[in-house]
């Protein structure tokens, strides 16, 4: 199940050729390191473990948000039922945490980012229960802080514990802040790509983050536009958007009311200012921060 | 929720002075820093760590076993929902981690522990679907290694980062075998306490384990006698019991069979192994030793 959950095979244990994801984190571990003048070999146990860490959170958010498709395929828990796919994100977890038991000045990072990740897991599954308006209302500032914690901590623990691996630990809190920047960025994205994206590219079904009232940027920030289409959106949002008709409509007036331009902008300002920090600290950045900006122009 | 699952709460998070369950756990670390002249505070770390990392156990456990009661209360998953009570386990086990990730002397021993008990919780799960008789039947010395993971690894990690964390790392490994041999008491004791414990005292559901074809030691040993009871025993296990009346006759039968009496002899004999390491090795093991050999009389 766990192969299956890395994409190195299919349902019935036979080797496949899946997707098994874009290896963005396990590649920030290892450039992190380099970028300090270690080995990306150094950073490897690093690698590997938020790698698997981002293996357990899919399991087991797939099971929480009740999504049946990941990566092209079923999700795990549609796969093989809830229980078994529960106890393989845990292997995955019991798996992470064994690659970096020994090395505390990893260690601390992972830990950090795996309450990081529980915490804004929490935050997202609240915040869908939330209204679109009104006083109690999701802001964007909460917003930023929840993708901070969900998709940046990890992120930044593979950003420190790579420069903390590859040798230069006295950065790694540094990159900690830097990464979680990353975070934010790559998730506002992520949250463009959920409306705009090709199904066919990115593996999972169009639109389900509106219908389930999940609160992404590109909506909050078109919710905040003072523009006709932003009222619109609020009125249709307050009645809820199930069929095909009024969810499609919903994601053509957040582009109108300027959603999606406000999304690449501030995605790319938070990537601008992790790539700053980097090219002042690091001794040999280029990599690196060729792949943070690659990651800002996914959804264009 | 977190609250919920360690008996501070009742379901609506008021104060509630629940069954926090027995603290067996961290009573073991603390009592082993204590036995190689350490303070109980020195093991501190590891005893809130075995302890979260079992109320995580049980928090997903409950969950892939479908168990609504826990401690005399709804099982957390029956009283928030299945993602809540996965996503509180979770939380769990990262605030474990996170207690000693800085610590590798200790570390080392919770991770290998969280192996052992995905390990350990995958073959239980397992063995539900396999036969009591024929050639696919479950065999005590698979039983003896299910349960040496799944109970004994938490355990193991218990007795042996205490040690470490006591001021003896050098004992640490000596004390994880002899942590795995309490486990595989503890389990054989609670396996007995499913069949004759009293639901009053043991907060679960009596002979759920019997209806749901758990493959537990008393039943496994009284299968394995040469006994006309084992045989009558085996034809009503292979019908299968569902029904109040063959549920009840089955235990009467395991008992017959001597099923009870070899399971109190291995627990103990199990204990006794234990603690003769204990009292070689330790220069202290007084207290350690009493814990110990109270737990093998739980089901006395």
């Amino acid at each position: 199940m766990a192969a299956f959950a890395l994409g190195w095979s299919d349902a019935d244990g036979r080797p496949h050729q899946g997707d098994g994801g874009k290896g963005v984190r396990p590649a920030i571990a290892m450039l992190s390191a380099e970028a300090v003048g270690g080995t990306a070999e150094s950073a490897l146990p690093a690698a590997v473990a938020v790698e698997l860490v981002h293996a357990f959170s899919l399991a087991h958010d797939d099971i929480i948000d009740h999504d049946e498709r990941r990566r092209h395929r079923e999700a795990l828990w549609k796969a093989y039922g809830v229980g078994p796919a529960l106890l393989t994100g845990d292997a995955l977890l019991a798996l992470a945490v064994n690659q970096l038991a020994g090395r505390p000045e990893a260690m601390t990072y992972l830990s950090r980012a795996l309450i990081e990740l529980v915490n804004g897991q929490t935050a997202d599954m609240a915040f869908e229960n939330r209204p679109w308006r009104g006083p109690n209302a999701v802001t964007i500032a909460e917003y930023t802080e929840m993708v901070a914690g969900k998709t940046g901590g990890l992120l930044a623990a593979a950003a420190a514990a790579g420069v903390a691996l590859g040798g230069a630990p006295e950065l790694g809190d540094l990159m900690w802040e830097t990464g979680r920047d990353l975070g934010v960025a790559f998730q506002i994205v992520d949250d463009m790509l959920g409306i705009w994206g090709e199904p066919r590219v990115t593996g999972k079904p169009v639109y389900s983050d509106l219908r389930r009232d999940k609160k992404t940027f590109p909506v909050l920030a078109a919710l905040a536009a003072d523009h006709p289409a932003a009222r619109e959106l609020s009125d249709l949002l307050a009645e809820g958007v199930s069929d095909e008709d009024s969810v499609h409509h919903a994601a053509r007036l957040v582009e109108e009311a300027g959603g999606r331009a406000a999304a690449q902008g501030l995605a790319e300002r938070y990537v601008a200012a992790a790539v700053a920090v980097m090219d002042e600290h690091l001794p040999d950045a280029a990599d690196l921060r060729a792949l943070c900006v690659s990651l800002a122009d996914r959804a264009r």
